[in-house]
């Protein structure tokens, strides 16, 4: 990268800095109406995009599990964007940037529902986007933490208590977390950097996932007399078809988190995204064939994401080549993380931990290490890290074991065998699959 | 929503309406080249969201139903979107926007062909679009009305009546009715609103499929001695794509039809839409698991399509609060008309009567119960679902009826029980599906 | 030429003959930081559009062919966005716009790797986009001419000779070959004309597909006493999503080869593509319910492609009546094709050859006979088919031949009966897929 352009990227954060830290206020400064618009259109592309991620979480969890539960799978995730996209409406939104923080930078809430005010729908709210724009941006990030959880403890959560999980957990402990950095709150004054939610989104869903498979325990017969023994999923195409959803959806998360359409920071944030991919690909690639002797589908699929989420925290901050070193390593940590996830009997079936809590944390740490922003520290990102691990690991370890004690969290082992699908919702996912030649 | 907001939205509506009434005539100003092209790049992209809408209702219809009509069903939405748009380019985009009615309002047509004029690809045609993205756009919305009757008389009608019936009604009666509103004919004067299409647009698909389910009779085997005998589609992962893909297109359907990137207008209507199809899953959610006992996932995503179809025709011009209420009320009637119409015997296999047509009629009327727009009138909205449903409804059960006197308009009793795809196609849909293991 | 061409075309042909000609030069007349931002935004969502395509191409092409080989093509389709992006990065950009030509306008070569130089993400780089957009919107461009050939070469090709071919063939040949045209070279001083690529990227990787078909041989049980035994596809719905994403991607491998926002050129793009798309499925459809009496469907999603591969030469430069020309003998072209193929006991187990070598070379002959430019004349664009035949297909052949010689290119005999799935990957595509009910 050019000294110029380093400049200009650093020129860039930091403007991007000053659009985080002040969501709500006015803006010294206004933009034309032109710029306005095509900014705000961008955020709606963005928004879009990010939506999509859904369809892929569903896709890549229902693939990597038995046909069995594929409807559970499907339900969970329709029902997570609806709960996510509502509760994010009521009380999530104005829990993240409540503006003024009441419990000293720790938590704050600027009332219920949607409220654009006087300038909401004018470059005078923010001169990237509208009031709306903002909400359903943010609201469309909020669910996806729930729906990193819903993977890892797929197969044997009941229905109703994974509800009440996520709703819990998205209205309340997500923005809250959020509030802390993107909020402007506490580790968002200490300089902690986290571009588009390495840590924020896919961390904190990671530590939720990472409770509910200890408090879960595993699936029946996957774990043997002291073997591991693999449990195939129903449909590769399906898996592939999410991975590559997520990564098109992952040009909006991390595209659109410039918050902007500024060419030279969208840009680049396009290409180190994109690269980051595909080096966790590469990387994935060359772990998975010299540990597991031959290529494995799954691990390469994983590896890009794991590349993704990698990538996540500094893709406007870092360099070309950095990205691709973030990504290939990324790759390679993935598939070591999901073959010790299994050593350890932590039974994860889709690898959400692996990709999204291990991989986030590397890609927050990466920050402090290939940034070309100076001020973004190792330490101060190690912090943050640690932070939101204590946070989230012990907010849904409680929401889970709660739930256990009360509800019951698993389902009963006649059901689990049978599958979930007959027993929480009484359909099949292919029951009118008759094939007539063979 | 402040009484500021209400004000900029009533203001904005009225440009809108402005922009709907005189789309063929010159525009007293004219924008910048910059805010030409930024609202003609946001139409482009909605174009492509709405095209994107074809294989949404393929997925959902084939996942619905049973894997030996798969193939005629992929084919039937392959062909209609192709049929849809040369029809629409020959005939079907003069005849909704006429620019002169030959018969009272009722009828235009301004010739056949496209041809964009002096000024068709300059903001002198239009501030938000030119006049190719004008007729792309529209044209993608055309063959929708076609994809909707699909559906309703899958796995049991003849592909060439179907083909023939799709080009009539996609050429001929759809943009004909759409002119009364869109094309500012007689109902667009009366005041009648429809924003996106509740009625112009799924109605009108609805009353199609009402009809052709009529004229054809039930699938063999539905209902027997007075039972309902439910049959189980092959594949929810399909369905799911599905109605996940449609609700991505409902961005470019709702979002385009603010007819430019208008930050305000737009970001709003991305709110609405998103809260009503949430609020849809969740009121199919509790009608379903109320009525049902276990929570069905066919109604959860009918649900969400529902809340969309609802908002359709008020997404610029109702609350956020209002959005939800009739996402929800949506959601829950989809599921009692869905089941209702099964205790009528009319088999619809994938439930798009009681999206497309119950839900298009409770969208419209929608908007003369909660439209911020003091000028909408719930009569007026009554009087437009009657018209649209007394023309569209007798056109096509004349069609359906002289299809069925003349080529025939069901395939046999052997060809059903064995499958369409063999009969009308001679092939398989998974032809080459063998699983090695088991 | 440059001159001749914008006379015809008009100015904004000039501009964009101008951004073709120049990638890297500075330009005389910056525009609007408004305008430069739309247009940037619109080429990076006609980036991700064309990132789509390949989970397009990966649907299509597992939908096509047997189950036992599904895992196999999906690792492929994965690992060649991977490798295209990542080599496309250290040496294809450069090597495609190499600025000097060092052997007579046929061959040049940046240097490695990305460098935007002072003025990368600056108007002065190009009007239409940042230094890093164009690398990206091509990078995703270059990866699909190796996706092409894995089509045709499926079900039989050891795995890793495959990604060494592709290596070398996305690396190396694609953008020396592009240089000819796109760079600037010989062929574009010629007056050859190929806007988005029916030679440059299709007929390129068509080639290869060929060459690879040819060296290979036929799958086993292909052709057996001299008859065509044909192999089902094992998921039409797979297929049919494949070609819906393919023709979504189109609208940003056609729309974003505008190499800006224009509004008249972009929205023409999007007519001409549509309707020769429409008309692809129209001629297909009549011409396989003639040959073969049952309208087959998977020669109907071939002609989509066959209409989107015929207008992409001449998108830009032909007229709406000639687009649906041009669609609709495609469509018939590749019925014929496949059929002939066959004949030739060429084995092509998805149709590439067909589509993408045959449409391809149509539609750049098609720009000799319909385009509006009086410039472009039949001869030149015949030479230029012919001069990108001779070239990749030698090269395909030579590439083929050493990898059959050295690390041997075809899997053996019991591999290829049990599948590649478990003989390449040690996995199922379909492992946990056991349907509790039949």
């Amino acid at each position: 990268m050019t000294n110029t352009l380093s400049r200009r990227v650093g020129r860039y954060a930091l403007l991007l800095l000053g659009l985080v830290l002040l969501p709500s206020a006015a803006f010294a400064q206004e933009v034309s109406q032109e710029m306005f618009t095509v900014n705000n259109t961008w955020m709606l592309v963005a928004t879009f995009l990010v939506f999509i991620m859904h369809l892929g979480f569903a896709a890549l969890e229902s693939g990597l599990t038995r046909a069995k539960n594929t409807v559970n799978i499907l339900f969970k995730n329709t029902a997570i964007i609806a709960i996510g996209l509502l509760t994010y409406a009521i009380v999530g939104f104005n829990l993240m940037y409540p503006g003024d923080f009441s419990l000293g930078e720790f938590f704050g809430f600027a009332g219920f529902g949607l409220d654009p005010g006087a300038e909401g729908n004018t470059s005078a709210y923010n001169p990237g986007y509208t009031y709306y724009t903002d909400f359903i941006f943010q609201g469309m990030f909020a669910a996806t933490a729930a729906t990193i959880v819903s993977g890892a403890v797929a197969e044997r959560i009941k229905l109703g208590s994974f509800l009440v999980f996520t709703t819990l957990y998205v209205a309340v402990i997500y923005p809250i977390a959020g509030s802390w950095k993107w909020g402007a709150g506490w580790l968002d004054q200490m300089g902690f950097y986290d571009f588009a939610g390495s840590t924020l989104v896919h961390s904190v869903g990671g530590w939720a996932a990472l409770a509910g498979v200890i408090v879960l325990g595993p699936r029946l017969g996957k774990y043997v007399d002291g073997k591991v023994r693999p449990v195939a999923g129903h449909s590769m195409p399906l898996a592939t078809i999410g991975v590559f959803l997520l990564w098109l959806g992952w040009y909006g998360f991390n595209g659109g988190s410039v918050l902007s359409a500024d060419p030279a920071l969208v840009s680049l944030v396009f290409v180190t995204t994109s690269l980051a991919a595909a080096a966790g690909v590469i990387g994935a690639m060359a772990a998975s064939w010299g540990l597991q002797h031959k290529p494995d589908l799954s691990m390469v699929l994983n590896g890009s994401l794991a590349g993704l989420v990698g990538i996540t925290a500094g893709a406007d901050t870092v360099g070309v080549a950095s990205a691709v070193v973030i990504g290939l390593v990324a790759g390679v940590i993935v598939v070591g993380s999901v073959l010790l996830l299994d050593r350890a009997k932590l039974d994860d079936p889709v690898g959400a931990i692996s990709v999204h809590l291990v991989c986030g944390m590397w890609g927050t740490l990466a920050v402090g290490i290939f940034s070309t922003n100076p001020e973004h520290a190792f330490l101060t990102q190690l912090i943050g890290v640690l932070a939101y691990g204590v946070f989230c690991f012990i907010a849904a370890f409680v929401i889970f074991f709660a739930l256990k004690a009360s509800l019951g969290l698993r389902v009963d082992a006649e059901e689990e065998r049978l599958g979930l699908d007959v027993g929480e919702h009484g359909m099949e996912a292919y029951g009118g699959f008759q094939i007539t030649q063979a």
